[in-house]
């Protein structure tokens, strides 16, 4: 249970807020390269921690992330024209380049130094993963390149999706580290899912239904051990890391890809849930990439033009009670991203987390909101924050048998921190 | 004229309120219990007095109101499973019973004793009339069960629709036990309607349009006189009990079935309009029936799926101005339930009385307002509230002819404290 | 750039705001005479400076514009009957004349003077133009009827019509009183539309995309000419007029009807924008009139039942990437007055100009902005305010070639102030 005043600490991320400025000093995932497929295509409207922005990519094919609003006269941008190296406001033709600059002010003779003076605010962007990043941060610091272990596979290894969803990125974060909802809410999905289906720890999941929870740091964040009895002296460890500020990954499944989210900020009652799956030593499946495409594991299918979900708040993620009933599903929902997104979102669009009762086997949960109050203090006191380095990025998630009595990061420190291009360890 | 402050006074209705806390002492009706059908089938949402409920009927049978939320981690329950005597959240299978005590903490050994100190809020619901009721005050001070007159006649006596009305339950009252507006806006439907017209009654409300108001207590609430001219040394009164807090009953017409409504607050800009008909000594006939099924009388037709009448505000209520002209109907609006509701709306989600104008012919809204004053205060006080005991709902309407100088009360005795199962007393 | 506190100052037209105070002096175009077709027919809603109205013609054809809201309990009179010199409340049959005088209130006995003493706000209205004007000031302070050119001239010869506009008015009349914009955003539709097409001006608006500002005063407001190059020792001169408060006309082109707008306030984040084509002297062709009514020129095609034009926020305008990047638009969206109208509405409901930039090329907004200032303190100051008497409305646009040196009012002065009937004086 949080005081109201701790949960808007760790909910809110706007600009000027403590949390919002410990995330500013991350690379921040926040279009489908996609979505801007060539020089000079049209403008995206982008809002990213609450702030309205245009994304676009140039006539040189750079990436340019500047304020939604004319400097002038407060036009969109959106409406904006984008060509020779820049966009040009429709509306008195002022123009700015990637950086923001405004390159081409003809209302105005250029000897008056006008146009030199006026500079939308924009921040850079890089391309990984098929994913446009960028950092709002102080330019001062600005942190390497996203070194996690899909952001370097080959793209025939990697497929990436992104969806709305309609809350907070907090409680979505907490779904992604919360191992023990998996025994209930997904256990009639993991059967049957092409993307999670055949692996022998969904038999464990659901026969021990009370997970313990070990949680240990690394230089990235948090491992989140959750154990469960696999019989003969022997614990099912599925283990996920939580790397700083918003990534999360999936423990595996025999043979099938690594599943990985990042939970970004669009606004304080919004978040892209960006879903991606890799393998790191071999080429998805044909049969793979269809399913992920068709909405299976953790995608979904659209709303189109847009990255809403079809079945979304509006129709109440088209609830089947017969299918509820009959054990098809266990809440209604179909299909594992929106059985969660659906109860995260019906958590209210902040959670009210006054009113929770935390657990044991909310301890994974627990310990990543400390480790996130302590990082947003560092970083307002100047002291070094986990996850900015490339290296605290390397890592994996893992599930593993283990014997009793041996630490889950000892015994699965070979697959947590593998080598690249290793298969995932496991069950 | 009331000052803004008296409104409010009047008006609200959740948690901690004076007017919330004198309703909470009474049962409301809130759910039709054709709602929750059969043991074990799909919650229902419920929003009552600004709380947002869960309703479900358990493997027993057994009625359940609770916090919509589940009380680890804010999922709504209107997702959960409901099974073997309880309610399970769909995220960590936390359930709940119809009490709200949890019953299965699986993320926790039992032995910790969390699981028996986990209870969400629940109140006490009961099953009458095809309605399901719900108690939201103190535990202590229970009151007997609803004794009202259609409560306690066979099924096939009675029909029972609710329907949702977009604004604070007081103007919706207020139209409840107003007489004098019927002499307008239902005049042509009167004529018409195979649930009103054929009375004689609906003669005088045409001939005599300034009904004067006579309101007498009783131990339920007020008797609302509204005298008519009936020619000859005689008035005709229509007599519209109102039993505290919200129900009233419909003046009769010759032969028809009696009219009854509650109007019960969802929160303070919405609220139930419950629309009763019933018979004291006959089944309803097919005809009758199937009339009240088809949206005429007090009744309405729905937006499939919803509670919401087809003719709406979104949609102006289907306002046919060719109509009005032609004096087919006399607002626009067809069908009587919607001419009530549609003006009644258009007051706005709660009437500003801080600029009415009252006069002469609303004494009968005058006195309520002043009776339901005085009850939150007794309330509040600790003193005697009218409307609780079941003697105090057993009053129904009357229409009636009487001499001159004959109190109304006294003359209709006889058809407001009825025998059970007589004929009404009507014109 | 403006304060808030002076954004606000400008903006804010509601009762009781000084820049609403200035506004009500003045007669306020509001409904089509369209709208009221006929005596008794069904009233119109009108939201007008944030005051909720409703307007009606009663038997003898007279209008009215009275408060919304029945005075006795709130009931909103667009469910009333207009029937018999007067609009009837269809809930107790209250009605009220064109002055809202209530001249029946049938729930009372007309001996207790109550009747007398109930009386709605009402504003006096007129008629011109085809159009509604309501005068909203003190009535002691009654203006001349509206003697702007096309109110005077024969129905023939002048075509109207309204939009709603999603935004704040000040936002939409800095649009029209603002020549510079024309070189960029119409520049393709110029050459196309049957409205504006086949000016030589079109080509200066082209070729001289820096347009030089000088603003002078005249009795009913400013004249804003914008001066381009026209080569050979001369300029060319678009003269705006803008009539305060609210009135701006469009330069001709040579042979086209005069176009002019009215910018009137519905509430702070609507306004209506009248778009009125007229010519002095002929009557509108066939083809003309014919393409006003599609849509072409300043006007639209709408949302059916509405003023909302089809292309609106809630669809993006119809944006067409794909002809923008053709340059078949300038911005994506097609004909001029959705061009105007998507990007002031994109600025937001008001404009946020404290973060504008204004340069040389806006001079011919800074001055009106001044004007509208002075204008609110000398209305406050019981001081003479510009554009109320006839006089002072009697202006039009030019666009005329002038020699260098000439000063444009000089040179334009025969165009501006001309006789009646007489050609524009246009290139």
């Amino acid at each position: 249970m949080l005081s109201a005043e701790r949960n808007r600490y760790l909910c809110q991320t706007g600009p000027g807020t403590p949390m919002g400025a410990l995330m500013r000093r991350f690379w921040a995932p926040f279009l489908l390269s996609s979505e801007l497929p060539e020089p000079d295509c049209p403008p995206v409207r982008a809002r990213l921690m609450g702030e309205d922005l245009i994304a676009f990519r140039d006539t040189r094919g750079r990436l340019g992330l500047i304020d939604e609003f004319c400097a002038h006269r407060g036009v969109s941008l959106w409406f904006g024209r984008n060509e020779e190296c820049g966009i040009r406001c429709p509306y008195h033709g002022w123009k700015y380049d990637v950086g923001g600059q405004c390159v081409d002010l003809p209302s105005e003779d250029d000897s008056t130094g006008t146009r030199a003076r006026i500079k939308l605010k924009s921040y850079p962007c890089i391309e990984k993963a098929g994913i446009v990043w960028a950092y709002l941060g102080p330019p001062e610091r600005r942190p390497p390149e996203p070194a996690l272990e899909w952001c370097d596979v080959a793209p025939g290894q990697l497929f990436v999706s992104k969806r709305l969803q309609e809350n907070n990125y907090l409680q979505a974060l907490e779904g992604g580290i919360d191992s023990s909802h998996v025994s209930w809410l997904h256990g009639a999905a993991l059967k049957d899912d092409p993307l999670f289906k055949g692996s022998r720890g969904n038999q464990y999941n659901e026969d021990d239904r009370m997970p313990f929870f070990e949680v240990e740091p690394f230089d990235g964040g948090l491992l989140i051990g959750a154990r469960r009895n696999a019989g003969s002296g022997r614990y099912y460890w599925r283990i996920t890391p939580w790397i700083m500020p918003w990534y999360t990954i999936i423990p595996p499944r025999a043979g099938h890809p690594l599943g990985a989210h990042a939970w970004v900020p669009v606004d304080d009652e919004n978040c892209w849930a960006w879903s991606i799956n890799y393998h790191p030593n071999r080429d998805l499946s044909a049969e793979e990439r269809a399913a992920m495409i068709a909405g299976k594991g953790i995608h979904v299918t659209y709303v189109p033009g847009t990255f809403i979900p079809d079945a979304n708040k509006s129709n109440d993620y088209h609830m089947d009670q017969q299918a509820q009933a009959a054990g098809r599903t266990f809440s209604g929902v179909a299909r594992i991203a929106m059985q969660d997104a659906s109860l995260q979102e019906s958590m209210g669009a902040i959670q009210d987390r006054t009113r929770e009762n935390l657990c044991l086997t909310d301890t994974g949960i627990v310990m990543p909101r400390r480790e996130l109050v302590r990082a947003v203090k560092a970083n307002a006191g100047g002291n070094p924050v986990k996850g900015l380095a490339a290296a605290d990025q390397k890592v994996r998630s893992a599930a593993i048998e283990l014997p009793h009595g041996v630490n889950f990061v000892d015994g699965a420190r070979h697959g947590l921190f593998a080598e690249p291009k290793s298969d995932p360890i496991s069950v």
